[in-house]
């Protein structure tokens, strides 16, 4: 291990998280700040840099800052930095945000998508590590459905930074529900919390609970239209992994975000599909499940490991695989 | 250049064809055998390392045999090389193809998928090259809708071979349409010649001609039923395209096979469908196309260019990629 030490930036629509880290699964120190939005982008810029700033001043013995890495919710375009129409950061379409941090901070940084900065942690960190696969895909069912993917151990940005949107992929025909993208049917809209909470209300009126933990009580108690509901979730999950599984034959895909505390509740009807739908799925699936070793050359669907703290550990391991003297990423293997 | 040769086979449910390669698009001498599919799998076989053998006993001046590639349709277990249910070779499922050419031929040989490099060879010596891009999706609109998958230069095989199964992506959410594989409203039941036909006979009852070119010329005559089944072509391909360009970003996404006569009918649909659902493409896609000169970090659908022969010449080209001492395809670049 050598004597230096990074610092990761997971910029979410609410919160602002900073911290220096020097590997594994933890971090060294952070700093959260509510993320002023109402302040402006500008101003958003500005208690970024002074956090990072803050943690690149104290005395972390002989450790020398290796890089700044910062997640930035989508759609991002790369290598440039410049948002397009994010929804959780809304008036910051076009902002250039690369220059702006790196205006702002005096240094240059590395700028990704927040989804695939958790996917490269689950590699780097998490399920990947444990079961030493390198290609992955990591769909994040939060208020909105996250995507990343990790293709040889490294991310997978696509030609300009916007791979990992399979939040929007076509799972129902239907032309009825718009979806903020500008399409319709979209996975989001079945297997978020958001589409989730939608689909309570439309099912069921007035008795629809506040939350989609407490509509996976209500399942779990017995109701039917709100096990209905799960069954949707599971079946739209179903038939966008039959598209990942067909089209990419990848050894793992996690899923992970708040709507997996109800992994009991939509994972058997996803399962199930996924068993009719995927031909590939079918001859490649394990057919006993070791969580301490998986098989090589089967198909696995698990929960994530890392929970929310993922964006921000993947941008602190990217920024850690950075050389202290230049700003381009190396080739060298993370951890080292 | 340096003095050598290969030989690709091109495994079809209709006809096997041989081939020996020197480089470029074009063969040097072929062979082509309809492929005994009654007289079993291991006379097809026996047939197969004949004219492999013929072609190694021609005297082709002072070049060497590079390799040996064979193409064969899927699904198909790599590295085994074990068949699984392949819908175009009934009864062979779980024959060891490879084995049993390696053992015929007494010689290792490549076996790959010959919807893979029908994509290697678009990448390597059609538009890929042409455009100097490394990463590309080919979906090819035959019989069935076989697809293959280019990243980095290379073909994406995935954990053990499945990949490149686009043809089985869900573009609707019916329950009604039982597909071969197993699943409904797979891709190939809307965007394949079989599917078009089927939807033929659907909407035109009688009226239906006897196949999909003289769908297109009643198309193209103004019948708006037979219109109509193009839109659903052009629907079908947008759904599935959405779902390819929103995880993977790629560059460049080809149409092949027969179907892409009717290019002019089922397109128009297809990109404005397109343009609507994945907000990917809409940020992405070219204003202005310039057939010659493709713009960086924009998305293009383009129509493939090698036509029927680019299994064959995929096969061929991978060969040529062999180290004449060893069975382990080399990291060159191909060509030199």
């Amino acid at each position: 291990m050598t004597n230096k030490y990074s610092i990761g930036v997971d910029l979410g629509g609410t919160n602002l998280r900073v911290a220096a880290y020097v590997g594994g699964d933890g971090f060294l120190e952070t700093i959260s700040l509510p993320t002023r939005l109402s302040a402006g982008r500008d101003q958003v810029v500005r208690d970024m840099c002074e956090a990072v700033t803050a943690l690149m001043r104290r005395d972390y013995g002989d450790r020398k800052l290796a890089g700044v890495t910062v997640g930035s919710p989508g759609p991002l375009e790369l290598p440039l930095g410049i948002l397009r129409n994010p929804p959780n950061l809304p008036g910051w379409d076009g902002f250039n945000l690369k220059e702006a941090i790196t205006s702002t901070l005096g240094r240059e940084i590395i700028l990704e998508n927040d989804a695939n900065l958790a996917a490269l942690a689950e590699q780097q960190l998490g399920a990947g590590n444990s079961h030493r696969i390198s290609d992955l895909c990591v769909i994040t069912l939060g208020t909105g459905v996250g995507n990343g993917l990790i293709l040889g151990g490294k991310i997978w940005d696509g030609t300009n930074g916007m791979a990992g949107e399979a939040g929007h992929m076509v799972v129902r025909d239907t032309e009825d529900l718009l979806c903020a993208c500008g399409g319709s049917g979209c996975l989001e809209q079945y297997a978020s919390a958001t589409g989730v909470m939608r689909m309570a209300h439309e099912r069921l009126g007035e008795a629809a609970p506040s939350s989609a933990h407490d509509l996976a009580l209500l399942a779990r108690s017995g109701n039917e239209q709100a096990r209905g509901i799960f069954d949707t979730v599971g079946e739209a999950l179903a038939i966008a992994l039959t598209a990942l599984v067909n089209t990419l034959n990848l050894p793992l895909y996690l899923l992970g975000g708040g709507v997996c505390e109800a992994w009991d509740l939509f994972s058997p009807e996803m399962f199930q599909q996924l068993r009719r739908r995927s031909y590939v799925y079918r001859l490649t699936r394990p057919l006993v499940l070791d969580p301490v070793r998986l098989e090589a050359q089967k198909t696995y669907i698990l929960k994530a490991q890392l929970g929310s703290a993922a964006g921000l550990l993947g941008a602190c391991a990217l920024g850690l695989k950075y050389q202290l003297s230049s700003a381009n990423p190396v080739e060298e293997k993370f951890g080292d």
